[in-house]
């Protein structure tokens, strides 16, 4: 069996047929261009689906999408990538456009389900997913099924605060755990603080260098590493209280500096965790890396299928 | 149909028949006596549930208990009331004296169950019950269903953190809820802080002593309650984010300072709750009062007979 993955991002549109064993058969990327307004966009993800599936057949289209999704209606509520898209039916539209049923899901609830599907969370059954990319994204598998909360827009883990009082966050709030471990915060706070630390190596701010210096002993960039992975340790040990997850995978382009964060995450992480939690949980990286938004896409129609099979046993 | 409610604290054990519109037809307290060991406390709840079902048959018995409980196999794995109350069989040993099915539920979770069947919560499906005691206990159900985590043991929202790097919790954490919005925690921080405020009418510092102080515009019982609602508005809005639940509940001791406490939760947490989760949730008050513990327990019993049988349908 085989299904469309569709990662849409705000720039750049990622798909890829994908088999049951995790197999990528075939795969076409293009440019987003949210500014021609949503029916262009469209129109565009539709046309590229149909050429890709001529000589794949595929059962089902997913599509991961940023934003508050109504999942059960394939509607983008709103999705801070794409402006004026409020309340759009992506699923119903590109469904009528190609003929076949599509699911569409927050990316990050499909991150986590991709990750149980293909990735390192394969087998588990209380999966807990973490993007670190431009913002900080949360999906939650609870008992083998995908948590969405009461109106379909829980598992915002990314708006947890974790420094009360601290800064400003896109979402109207002060301190979330997104303002300090997104690509975004990490760079802010390197920024900042640079001034302190004029024997940095640090030249160029991004998330990725600023973590790499600080694996090779750069001040600044251990002064911002310890800032984050405090925040993470935070925020991850609050979950492992509330969700008793068994799993925990970080992904999202922050997750490439490796395991020097991920040990950075984990030393944290247990210093805010209660004993009785000790040994219950184990942090990981991502390992379906640039390919995760398609996996993650593709597994929501596996898991689709699985749960429409077993309603109607 | 009737179930026996078994209300175990560390000073007494209240218990009661309730049927299932909600009426407590026959009640008992007795003294807990924990100093006496685990099989005299057995016995004693025995043998006290045995005379009270005589008169009233009943299908199942619900012990509602602190600490952390193996619900499948109705063990009590620690409980900070019960020292040396490690791994100890309540369920098996109740059961086999009084010849009974017996339920095992966290306090806190039995709280969010019974406001669900017989309180504010009825008609719910995605519920948070925080009980504000001598701790700070938490339950979750999501989507009808109470949400324990994958080693049972989730759930635990007292122990959130909220001052990162704040007082030291009984958990090993530094900061967590608990340390604030638990009865200890607000008499605490009236203690505290009373020097600075040398015109306070606060004589006696209980928690309600301090909250009722706040109402009547003592400046350190405000002081207190300004922090106390910051922490449970940071707590909440965190929930709310996480879960996306359409009712908190409050209950425990501390909840009985009534509308004042919650006009000053629902503010802090509105402010730390984004746009897009307006309107989605609303904060009450438990209308159970003192008997929350029993009802409880008891409605542990009626979700344990409605899961059978959605089970074996």
């Amino acid at each position: 069996m085989k299904m469309l993955g569709i990662d849409l991002g705000g720039t750049k549109v990622a798909m890829g047929i994908v088999d049951e064993n995790g197999n990528i058969l075939k795969r076409q990327t293009i440019d987003t261009k949210t500014e021609e307004g949503f029916n262009a966009v469209v129109e565009r993800i539709a046309k590229t689906a149909n050429e890709i599936t001529k000589s794949e057949k595929v059962e089902m289209i997913g599509i991961g999408s940023p934003g508050s999704i109504d999942h059960k209606k394939g509607i983008v509520r709103f999705s801070p990538n794409f402006p004026g898209w409020i309340d759009v039916p992506l699923g119903p539209e590109i469904s009528s456009k190609t003929g076949m049923k599509v699911v569409v899901e927050n990316d990050a609830n499909a991150f986590a389900v991709g990750e149980k599907w293909f990735g390192v969370a394969k087998g588990y059954t209380n999966v807990l997913g973490i993007t670190l990319g431009t913002g900080v994204g949360g999906g939650i598998i609870c008992d083998d099924h995908v948590f969405r909360g009461s109106t379909g827009i829980g598992g915002e883990l990314g708006h947890v605060i974790v420094e009360p009082n601290g800064y400003l966050c896109g979402c109207g709030n002060h301190g979330c755990l997104e303002t300090i471990a997104s690509a975004t915060g990490i760079s802010r706070l390197a920024k900042e603080w640079k001034e302190r630390y004029p024997d940095t190596s640090i030249k160029e701010f991004s998330a990725k260098a600023v973590l790499d210096a600080a694996k090779k002993g750069d001040p600044l960039g251990i002064k911002v590493f310890e800032r984050v992975t405090e925040a993470l340790g935070i925020a991850i040990g609050a979950f492992v209280h509330i969700f008793n997850p068994q799993i925990i995978v970080i992904g999202g382009g922050v997750s490439r500096s490796g395991k020097f964060l991920l040990d950075g995450v984990e030393k944290k992480t247990h210093e805010n965790v209660m004993k009785s939690f000790w040994g219950t949980y184990k942090i990981v990286l991502s390992n379906l890396v640039d390919d995760a938004g398609i996996y993650g896409a593709a597994s929501m129609c596996f898991e689709e299928l699985r749960n429409d099979k077993a309603n109607t046993r």
